[in-house]
């Protein structure tokens, strides 16, 4: 029982056979099929007005190179993708003490259910459902006076651009955002969230309105692909085995109910919002996202699942 | 927005440090930490007088290396790791019309619950609880006039032994079952089953009483990481693509309700089973198995998880 | 079937103005109105063969008049009503010892869920929901050899006539229970039944099978209205807490998930069953029950309870 | 506190055989068995502070008798009692309109749960636990200008002085009540709730903010015994239809997740509040009203649950 170690090329991604630009323009002309299908999240006024005909798409690769398609200059309400960026800054500042507030397991339910809260104690399911990402904005308070400032300035450092906020839809978020109400009470009641529902919701509907566009996504999330380093300059935005588990709560809670289904269809670490992005991670090649307005039941945008899905399946670049 | 695909190397798993074989070795005398902790399933008399203190690990690589340590060569009872296995063959008959009976989303509830079975429609989460594995006993016994000898078959195939069956764990699964009972019997009431509980269960309480020891559970498991071919033979075992969603539903289903933290903590696909064993993959290298038969509460082999997740950190390997 | 009002009025059912006979006589007349509506029970196919279009309605009062209109002397399947009478003997058995294994409050769930019951260790919620009466004839194997002779002679005993099962029903019970096989089986995992599965369901499907009219139901009633003593012979069937008590469970859990409406809008102790029945008490004065096939969405036969409903609102006879 | 015993005697309340002052006597005496156990309210701060040894009680007949003993003079936090009188006041003016927002059905669960009002999309179960009582006070707020100035004028109408609010537990209630606002905001999502949920809370928080003694709670409910109508003055405060309705409502619902039990053991229509006091009916003959600060696991008082247990007991007062 004795060997040497295989050599480290893999087949997980293999795509040569086109180019990564080319991939990304048939998708773009692949995905009319299922455009038209689902629709525009409307629970949030500000949402509902956006045109539904739209999808853009990018890829930033962990040594530099990016790629876009369709409308992928053209900025978007990230919504929940910002959950993956305010846990980032979060885990830096708490570190392991952070699971004591919230788990790592997929919820099983839709993503502003209260029901696992009430039965664990008002401890959720993971950062990247609602309840999570509330308890994450409160756990931010205590590491940023600002913790806005602190996640524009994430993105700054990421991007080059600072982005702005789209002030309509905070508006929107706060005079009707009950259910997000009715769970950080709820927390509140179990004594998991330490700062007052008002500022601690103030954060939450702040940063799900940040407004970037696929390539900045793209550009945002290939720390996640680097082993936690901004590709190019290096910079370490988290540790290795950070990102990997980042990665991992993505590829198991970041698509909501649907979270098993899209590991199952396309099987790259994800997270997408209802404004109809979803970025992803192609941990050690790229990153990339997707975008339409139009969602399924389940919050995904049906026209940017599809897209990664196709390109999971030209590309053969899969986690799996 | 042109550039060409990165060249095809990745850092997932660049463990050339030390040998596989040293890694194993370092892993058997680092896991005294945690033997003593957990415990034996005592539901099923015939489990519960299996001892403790064992362990055995092994890998083996896609290019035909394989590595043992501890009781690698002693067999156990492979409980739900046989989940896996009927999976393959129920899908290779049914393809995706399987799917319209079971779903592919993670629990997030105990591997034995009624509560989803019965809000879902009798519709088993996936096939990697046990609803979901009854309902594939059952797909198999349209697939197969004995799918007990067609999972025999296909486990020589892969190792080129046929195992035995422990008729004792079989006659204990039968006395004892009645979560089962209920599961098969609810899942009847809503016309999910074909085929009379009494003969579904025949074949699940056999297939978990399977008998095979780590060595032979890692060459078994080879093809998942061999994209669905035996390495060496080259013999496809599934599909590529269905390999890959094989895999994606271990990582997001494998370990009952600790899914979430097992793929945070480990990052690879497995199955485990109430035997202590559990099985895994690094898709594009290797599938390992570790053995140890105390559990956590949630039905996972402490030691084997531990095992694993010493694997993953010290060889780099992850699928993040 | 004529008789003469009881003369021990009180305030709780002060329906002199018309006597019993014009009463009942004048509710099978404008019960009319909802006949047509809901649909006999077809999961058990030997029920659904059953004419939708009858109406039957008995009344026994405690001093011994009776009252009947329609086809109060035709039979049929009495169902879930027969798990007054096991509970009647299985308290008289076991005492309170039974409470250990059944509990006393509604489900709010439907009458064959299983979710409360795996959430409550394989204890019911109360004796007159399906699982309740699972445990109760299992606690009924304890105290007779036979439990149906009980059952049958406790009902001669009531009413002068042994009453006949019906094996076309038994076996379609059988052949199609496996909701109660899940729920007796689920109970067995928690070690709360003491007897087999097969044994307890073949006393809990020949209950449901005995076949027994309205006038005879309200004659077998009436020791719940008249403190637990048979009417005229005064024969002791259960203590006067008792039957308070078991009145008590009709009011609170007799008519499955919609007990609290039936409250609200009859108020009366009541227990119906699959078969169209609904027993009825009004403690101190009479019992009666109705019948009419057809079924609502929760099990009650909609026929039956209009007509209890127009009984309490034109005799005032409530407990409120 | 004197008085004789109403000669309208039942066969359902045959107690001639002492007197019910002797009667509260005795139980004042004999409830020193069960005094200690149990532990007061600590949620809320101001609640905290009550002294537990304390008891008192007081039945007021229909005849306008009335009977105390114990501290039935001494003032405590109505709490949930106060649910039956906005009950009443909002059935009075939207009538059956109120039963598409709120079910009659008992809900199985604790009195703050979220789980079924989620289930249910925001119609809470019945009208006597929280989320039932925080709608209801949004009717209220449909109904009057200022809901709190026609509950303490109800109250004076019915026992000659208006009662203070305790603005300290006003105060403790907003600043502690998350669970409240979570289940009002949960309500709010669903479109259930037509007011701003801070106008419907200072209402809700408020009406349990009264202060009433034993003497005037059974005074107040007297209503409820006497067909809805103010014994003495016969002014009618509801219909005799809806009085039987609250009745029945407070049987299958007033005492939180142990109405089952409550019903089982003291058979009788009653609603408990967190302060410990539970008043209850015995219809056509009396209102009574127990207090005892100290809680049972379900929010019920034990003392005074007893008192009420031992009152059913010797009187042999039960609906049943």
């Amino acid at each position: 029982m004795t060997g040497t170690y295989p050599s480290r090329s893999t087949s997980r991604c293999p795509s040569d056979l086109l180019s990564l630009q080319e991939l990304v323009d048939g998708i773009a002309v692949d995905i009319a099929a299922v455009m038209g299908r689902g629709k525009v999240a409307d629970y949030i006024p500000a949402l509902a007005d956006v045109d539904a005909d739209q999808f853009g798409m990018a890829i930033h690769t962990v040594d530099g190179q990016f790629y876009g398609t369709g409308s992928s200059g053209v900025g978007f309400s990230i919504q929940s993708i910002s959950k993956v960026l305010s846990l980032t800054l979060a885990i830096e500042h708490h570190g392991d003490d952070l699971w004591n507030r919230v788990s790592v397991e997929p919820s099983g339910d839709p993503f502003n259910s209260l029901v696992q809260l009430e039965h664990e104690c008002g401890v959720p399911r993971n950062p990247l459902i609602n309840a999570g990402a509330i308890l994450v904005a409160d756990a931010l308070l205590d590491a940023h006076d600002d913790p806005i400032d602190a996640l524009l300035s994430l993105i700054e450092q990421l991007t080059g651009r600072r982005p702005s906020i789209d002030e309509e839809v905070v508006s929107s978020e706060k005079a009707t955002g009950f259910r997000n109400e009715a769970m950080a009470n709820l927390m509140k009641s179990f004594g998991n969230l330490k700062h007052s529902v008002a500022d601690v919701l103030d954060v939450y509907f702040r940063q799900c309105s940040i407004v970037l566009n696929c390539e900045e996504l793209a550009q945002v999330f290939a720390y996640l692909a680097n082993a936690g380093r901004q590709p190019g300059s290096e910079v370490v935005v988290v540790s290795p085995l950070r990102a990997r588990r980042i990665n991992a709560l993505m590829l198991t809670c970041g698509t909501y109910d649907r979270a098993g289904e899209f590991a199952f269809k396309v099987g790259l670490p994800a997270k997408s919002g209802v404004g109809g992005g979803i970025a992803a991670t192609v941990p050690g090649k790229l990153a990339l996202c997707a975008w339409s307005p139009a969602l399924s039941a389940s919050g995904n945008s049906v026209a940017a699942t599809e897209a990664l899905r196709l390109f999971a399946e030209r590309s053969l670049c899969s986690v799996f």
